[in-house]
């Protein structure tokens, strides 16, 4: 089995880190790739960046589609994910719609990181696509006031005050970018971190494998 | 890896039937058993029976924990899910559950194919508990009028309502007793066709491989 | 008119002080019975609490049945009810979904109380299963902060909160063991507190008055 | 105990209907009168109707008020129910909320039996107002086809398609008109089926005796 | 075209403020009336005064009925807006619905500034009533530390809460009587802030202009 | 006021019909033109549809964005028009949205006519977007066995059925294409008919003229 992942922006080192953590997971169970999307900016946060990013992808899935088995989009934000799955007969998975459907399956209520406070309301609004708001305990980006931490303690005091305040039970973290801090937060925070990569790839891999795929019917014909 | 299957009711040729579901789907990747329920009901569909089959399940948990690496139960209607899923540190899947969610994932909405309608408000009681029932198109039973054709049949005309009446586009088998009518279904209905225990596999063993498992800081702990 | 009150727990204590509001509010309208629930645990909390108490509770209501009008489920998470409603054709009565529902005839929105943080989550969970979510305001426990307060205190802080932050309208005290707060609390709020053991006698009295009972055509039957 | 039941059309005969239903209800256990509103319409269909009772509605409370424990208005639309809970701190029900409420208890979902095609969406809205649209099976009216049928016989063809068709449970009686149809509806259907007049009463003799009312916090002030 | 706003109040000075904002919109496009609620009490607040200035508006409404085109509720709590609605085939527009649906086209979610606490639970109900409960970030009023800050100030304050704490993209001013005082508010917060006047001039300006109204089928015939 | 609808689409008869309809309603209160979309398929139907039009809706905006006061999207679909309002500070409205948004002040429920079932779910998912999945009687398109219908007939059946069988109280017009057909249908069914073009204009024109536009606080930044 062979399964491609698109990084949805431009940044290399960010398709790196994503294929570290898919390698890591994937052993010696499925072959994975990871490309960057040409033409895309190196972050996803806006529209205009879903749009910049679009040409670049649907390129890519047309140019890659036959030499792989599933396909898997790494950006927290699902870009241009109902087009990819319309647009191939093989498995399309978002690591945004696959963390948060797993995460509901391991607790009461679920929380998404986010990288920035801006990001909130089109992740709630994805939230709600999924039909997923009452199961989400909050969207939470790190507060200003912790600025001067690390990174790292920025994600964990955020992580942090989301299990304490807002009564979740799971971590999701909300960017392809964050992909590898999920064990050392669990440790630290004491509940389940998922990173939405490894969580695309346990859906995508059993999809290919199970041979089914997105219904062609109506919706995604 | 090694996942044991609970099958909570008590007929072997339907834990014999799971077990041959779960092999063809597992193939090298994992070690598969399927067990059934000492001391409970041949079949689950009451309240009665879900409380019947709760000592026999609790039962084969504590015997066999320390053996598997994760755990599923295989009856539809996830009888004493939240019970077992407090239970153990290991991943805990319902094959209710976990088809549904994968379901929501391939397509617009998803139909459940019911054995009876007594079970139907059961059944619309777990959709909502999952929060799914916005994406659930319908839960559908076999028509009286039908009695005459094959169960094959009977199960085909339902699903095929459900698809072209209720607009489904996703067809969840809703009794593990189903197993094994995915493919034929599938290729007869133009629609993925969900058997539940393939689907709980997929995520039961997608988490013993992540390491990661129930959140045990409030509801489950 | 004979009631019967099966409290799901052993605590002989607790079945003392439900039995003696029950008949501070049944006068001599009708005869009312509470009995602890023989080889449950002391104190229903966890999902194992649940499970444990159920072979007891079937016991009670089998032994008992014929010498009844109507039951009640006097443990505020209404343990094993819906086994209950479908083992008897007599009225059966939660305390839980008696004092929330009423709770919504009395005021904008209600919030539990709550004995400890770790049954939040599950007062949510059965909070939405009765589809009660929009018109509860919160489910709140004390405050660790709060713990050197008498209990009488730490609940009236815990509503007071509720009333004050949360926008409370009506308290409803959520478990049995907190029966006979009621009166002195409201007092003390200015609201209306609600003890479920006599909102469920008001349920359980009427429904036995009217002659009906569960609906036996599907889902109890 | 004594209730004051305002039927809020002018129609002495069915006022005569209600307290008939209300006394064979009460039996000796609390007092309870019926009175027509003065200068209401014949008949509440209308948002007009509801605005002409207004004024009669108010008069009665204020009147009556301190010469009854506890009110009720009976009309199955609620009409005018805020402003007369607003109106007095004794306890008041109506019998829309009350039997819908009521009806939750007893069944998966319940239909409501309405007079009139033209009063379906007014009682939807209502429904909603209570947030009970996911318990509602179907708000249902005689079908024109039936013109010919007894009146008797087309609410219960209305019910019977509610209970087939729409998977109804409980059947609700949608007109105080209706009062007293109730048992016999119930053995031909086999289901429960609700008379507002004797719900309402349910709850209000239950308030009263349990000496709680309608809070005056914020929204009833 | 000819359009008349109903003041539901009987306050003069908010009537010629309402006029003067009305007016500033409409220009040369239309011409706009206001006219006060003979017989309504001084100010909207509570379910009695909504019924105190019902007949007052169902007098107006008769009286000026033909000399009209459209007609407006100029109170942010609609009050009897179904019954005007129903009592003619002219648009009728009220301004907490106008401004309110508008809001959800110009940002992810909206609050409502309210004059006093009180109101708030009234107001959670009229939003829940156009299904917007959703899309609503928070209804809030002054906190009391604010009551020595002068007016304005205590709405930017509470304005500025809802921005920054609920997440509030729109703000919309909840109380007829703060018309005037948007594009202060705008420039001061750097949100949209919407009168209601103004939008519910936009609809019915072009709800007469489109020459359609309201449904006379069923709800509003 | 200079208004610009682009359309989505290449058909130059159908942005012609559009200009048509909305001159028509402008009349001499502003100035409207109407462009197709550069490089966008003749009609939009499906994801990939609305991403081939992107480029050319994107760049129409940028080329015209100064010589305007606002614009409207003109397919019922609403694509790219999160993007298309984050792209710009002045007033962007889509007819799907205003449409639907006008018609939930006309009547308890509506329903959208659509040109063929493949797109139901489609206009279903963007329902839910705005959440007015709840006051959308259905969305129907024109039944297989009327295909020898004229196109005019078609639209008037299934409207019908909506009005009838679904209970729709207002009809949308789910097309561009559909623009000036409403009032004839208006006509025959007795129920008001909404074109999404005149809808649109209703909105943006009253948004220029109130001089406020989208928030550009967080989501459209």
């Amino acid at each position: 089995m062979k399964l491609l992942i698109i990084n949805p922006n431009s940044d290399e080192s960010m398709t790196q880190a994503i294929l570290s953590s898919a390698t890591r997971f994937s052993r010696n169970n499925f072959d994975v790739s990871c490309l960057s999307t040409p033409g895309a900016p190196p972050f996803i946060d806006t529209y205009q960046d879903i749009a910049a990013a679009m040409p670049g992808m649907a390129e890519l899935l047309h140019k890659h589609e036959a030499d792989y088995d599933g396909f898997i989009v790494a950006c927290h934000c699902d870009p241009n994910l109902d087009l990819m799955k319309e647009s191939t007969d093989k498995p399309m998975v978002g690591i945004g719609e696959a963390s948060m459907k797993i995460a509901t399956m391991l607790g009461h209520r679920f929380s998404v990181i986010s990288t920035d406070e801006r990001s909130v309301p089109n992740k709630e609004a994805l939230i709600r696509s999924y039909h997923l708001q009452d199961l989400a305990a909050s969207v939470r980006s790190p507060a200003p006031a912790w600025a001067d931490e690390s990174e790292h303690n920025q994600y964990l005091l955020t992580a942090r005050a989301a299990v304490d305040e807002d009564m979740a039970e799971v971590i999701v973290l909300g960017c392809a970018g964050m992909t590898g801090l999920d064990k050392r937060l669990e440790s630290e925070l004491g509940v389940p971190v998922l990173d939405g990569v490894v969580c695309a790839l346990i859906i995508a891999s059993g999809l290919v494998k199970y041979q089914t795929s997105t219904s062609k019917i109506r919706r995604y014909r």
